[in-house]
């Protein structure tokens, strides 16, 4: 049975709400308390308070004790309102896609259907209606000036410097140096920007495939994701009740979900690739779209000339939708189907505002096949489709590796950003090393948090699974804290305003013996309170078993202090 | 009770011996057996062999399954023969500290005590028995031979180009930029090198703090560490029975052991900093000299010129040897002993070769201190120290930070190789943030992957434990193989011979579905095998749940291969 009511809990934290200036928006942030110091002066404790933490919240309304979730309900429609008053879209009567319309129909799928049937919205006139269409006219919308505040993070009231007001961020998605995913059928998703001059965000993978989990499960999941911190959630389900799973999920997601559409339409296909046509394809397209997923990633850059490259090889091909394209082309002899509808598809695009991942199917899949002639190949064509979307207004991320070593990093950004115009680029780790199955969240960790460091928009997490086997929930959260902190350190060496504040009122924590406020503040507070109680005996002195009551060196650093004083 | 019998098994994989061909020697490698690659061909089968895979071995004696293992006995004195030979030592008739007499004549002591008694040896009068002395003399010891054919791993077999032989060995060790820790009261352990030309290594620390943790759990922690890939092993007790439990270690330990003397000098002396003086230093540095310790950490750079530095920073002295010597010189008013005494200390190390860590009292202990005077200043000093124990053909390692962002780990590595004239760097870590406790050995494997590349010799590794409390054998296995991933992407990254061959065997495997062959090449073979059991079903087809059967890149690539074929 569906657990109607999720919550999510951050220790000594409440949410807040920062007023737009602009619009009438609120946009939700975490604020964690702290308790004061306390130095002895003179003999005397002398208290001294230390302010609260502002910190950027993915969490959405599952932490707002006020607002009341029921899963079966979905959550708050944030951006309705601001949708149906730019009356540029149109609600629909009935689906569009002729999936979407039997499986509505469909009387076997009640039991598993998502309670509400929310119509779907379309544009206008078959006009565009992305953030990149509006920031091109120059509009600053409630989306961009929710993500300018909520990436300032109040910095300006700390004295900080800021370069993130809403005309930046309407500048960059203008230039296609960030987006906004922000499907009009998903005003769920509270606004978030993905580009090279703001925060570095993670995307997490859920899904079931044929062989694993249920509907239940991923939901949980997607909320457990949110909880730890991921900015975007793939779902890549490819076994039953896609449809189905996916309308849960999204309507439960106050992130932007993306998804991969080849995966489902094979599955109408019983998995057959060779039956793959535009047709099918198109239709599910429109599906997701009316569903509102935010973003697909679609792999419209392998071309045919490219399979000859593979030969060079160690591990072929490992990206799920390049293999399946790769065969398609191979067995009908012709150009891939992505590439040659490419027009077509940015022209539904547009219409939702969904954003295009352009896949790289040729990302390599070990050390050995890192930055070859197949990899820069599909780059230099994603280059060129970038253009195409970019004619339409359609948003675009460019994915990238895979494995690579670290001294093969730097490129891969440099090149990228030649080659794709500055569009933000959206990487897999990149894994470091091949020789760690069961601990590829930290090989490609390392990469990640490199690769971020040279201008990496977005990294998708890898769990220790990879390679191996479907996440669990504790999969889900172990890759997401290794991301975050990948991301974190990102941010922190990019200099971001504010992103060091967290560490140094954690650190401040730690040095005062506030162990409490050092918990709450970190990624993981609930990890780090085990840690810290494993290690205990009932005692509450200044100090933990890692080096014993006398040779604590912060403890005989303040006695020092003190002594000098 | 004590566990005799230890192994560590590693799945398919046995033990090869190379011999030396200056020396008499036998340098134990892993090798790790594959099973053949499986093509269709015109519809048959064709087999292709898969040459083993040979790997670095820090597992000693334990994984050779001809010799016999008895923890109460200790692991074989390979170099005894090698050392004696040479002639410029003697064995003592008793040991020359007060305190190893004074634990050996202690009958409550008995119960604890390891059951051989090897009585000590010294350089013939006080002269230098270093392998820095020998190698500016021109000659290559057995250990030179030994640590340059065990670094090649058999390169040269495979066609593959190499440096790494006992010339430059031991050109590099008279130049300082290198060292083989190998103090002459420790013949178990098998020689190993570090320094920026060769392969990366990895320091673990285990040891009991006053409130947890007996001598058979930190024997097992050692040799598990070993098993995992530790090259060298930090003994950081502070608790009871430090002398008993350091015996243990070091017999039974065939990797070079560290310590921080002052650590048990303080225990001496019940923890009391202020009755620190340079005789129970010196008593204890003879001490441990004479049970075997490979190489001392000592703080003797931090000055009392340094102290005003502290008040600039967030978290002030987080070095336990830092912050204890800082509280000696603030209570005595006087400079640090260890810098007065520096002279004294090289002309004992000189005559067991026991190797100087010279401590950085002032790493920054987060983000916030990084880089600042302080640390650099003591680096100044710790170039000053190189140049002194350097006169006395002491070997030297320079250890540092700590927390560092990433934009500003390369300064540090310029920094510690123009201030101390390329003597090998060896970093803990570092954390490049500080907001993840409970998950810092990823945190600091980011840092440590770049520091390595960037040319540091040895890092130093972080458990999950790291803040909160001392780590358990499963911390010991985390943080261990969180280092091993940074040390070989490092490798890799500074195209060190042959360090890809292992990842290039591992993804053939990945990409052939020889699933235990990737495996068995893995870090950790056991997870790998657990992860990837915990998502299948009883079927054994060429696919994980990661994919299904259907869509798993991999397999459509071979697909595809075989039709194009």
């Amino acid at each position: 049975m569906m657990k109607k009511e999720q919550r999510i809990n951050y220790p000594s934290s409440h949410k807040i709400y920062v007023k737009g200036k602009i619009h009438d928006i609120e946009v939700g942030m975490r604020q964690v308390s702290l308790t004061a110091t306390v130095n002895i002066v003179n003999g005397k404790n002398v208290s001294e308070e230390n302010p609260p933490v502002t910190i950027y919240d993915t969490s959405g309304p599952y932490s707002d004790k006020d607002i009341t979730i029921d899963i079966t309900k979905g959550l708050p429609r944030l951006r309705q309102k601001w949708i149906e008053e730019r009356r540029d879209t149109e609600c629909l009567q009935d689906f569009s896609s002729s999936f979407g319309k039997i499986r509505l129909a469909d009387k076997s799928a009640a039991d598993i259907r998502f309670p509400i049937v929310h119509k779907p919205r379309r544009a206008k006139n078959g006009q565009p209606v992305s953030q990149m269409y509006y920031a091109r006219q120059g509009i600053i919308t409630p989306e961009m000036e929710y993500v300018a505040i909520r990436e300032n993070l109040r910095n300006e009231e700390q004295g900080l410097k800021t370069m993130l007001t809403p005309e930046f961020v309407r500048s960059e998605l203008a230039a296609g140096r960030a987006i906004i995913p922000a499907n009009i059928n998903h005003p769920e998703a509270e606004p978030m920007i993905i580009g090279t001059n703001f925060l570095v965000k993670i995307n997490t993978n859920i899904g079931n495939s044929s062989l694993m989990s249920g509907i239940d499960e991923e939901v949980e999941k997607a909320i457990w994701s949110c909880k730890w911190g991921g900015d975007t959630l793939m779902d890549l389900s490819t076994g039953e009740h896609i449809h189905e799973t996916r309308e849960w999920i999204i309507r439960n997601t106050p992130v932007p979900v993306g998804t991969v559409p080849l995966y489902q339409t094979l599955e109408k296909l019983n998995g057959n690739i060779e039956d793959l046509n535009w047709e099918i394809y198109r239709d599910t397209l429109i599906e997701q779209c009316e569903q509102g997923v935010d973003y697909f990633t679609i792999h419209a850059g392998l071309l045919r000339a490219h399979l000859p490259l593979l030969k060079y090889r160690t591990t072929g091909i490992v990206s799920r939708g390049g293999s399946i394209i790769a065969n398609w082309m191979t067995k009908h002899r012709k150009e891939n189907l992505f590439y040659t509808h490419f027009e077509d598809i940015c022209e539904i695009l547009k219409q939702y505002d969904v954003a295009v991942s352009l896949g790289d199917g040729l990302r390599p899949g070990c050390i050995d096949d890192a930055n070859d002639a197949g990899q820069f190949a599909e780059l230099s064509v994603l280059g060129d489709l970038t253009r195409i979307a970019w004619k339409h207004h359609v948003q675009v991320l460019i994915e990238g590796p895979g494995h690579v070593p670290m001294h093969k990093i730097a490129v891969n950004m440099e090149e990228q950003l030649k080659t794709c115009h500055g569009a933000p680029f959206y990487t897999l780790g990149p894994l470091t090393t091949d020789i760690a199955p069961g601990y590829d969240h930290i090989t490609s960790a390392i990469g990640a948090a490199q690769i971020a460091w040279y201008g990496t928009a977005m990294i998708c997490y890898v769990t220790p699974k990879e390679h191996l086997s479907l996440p669990d929930k504790e999969d889900v959260r172990a890759g997401v804290v290794a991301y975050k902190i990948a991301a974190h350190a990102a941010d922190i060496a990019k200099g971001h305003p504010g992103a060091q504040a967290r560490d140094k009122a954690l650190s401040k924590a730690r040095f005062d013996f506030r162990w409490k406020d050092q918990f709450n503040l970190a990624l993981d507070p609930e990890k780090a309170l085990e840690y810290y109680k494993a290690g205990r005996l009932d005692d509450d002195s200044g100090h933990c078993t890692m080096c014993g009551p006398h040779f604590c060196a912060m403890k005989l650093t303040k006695e020092m202090n003190n002594c000098i004083k």
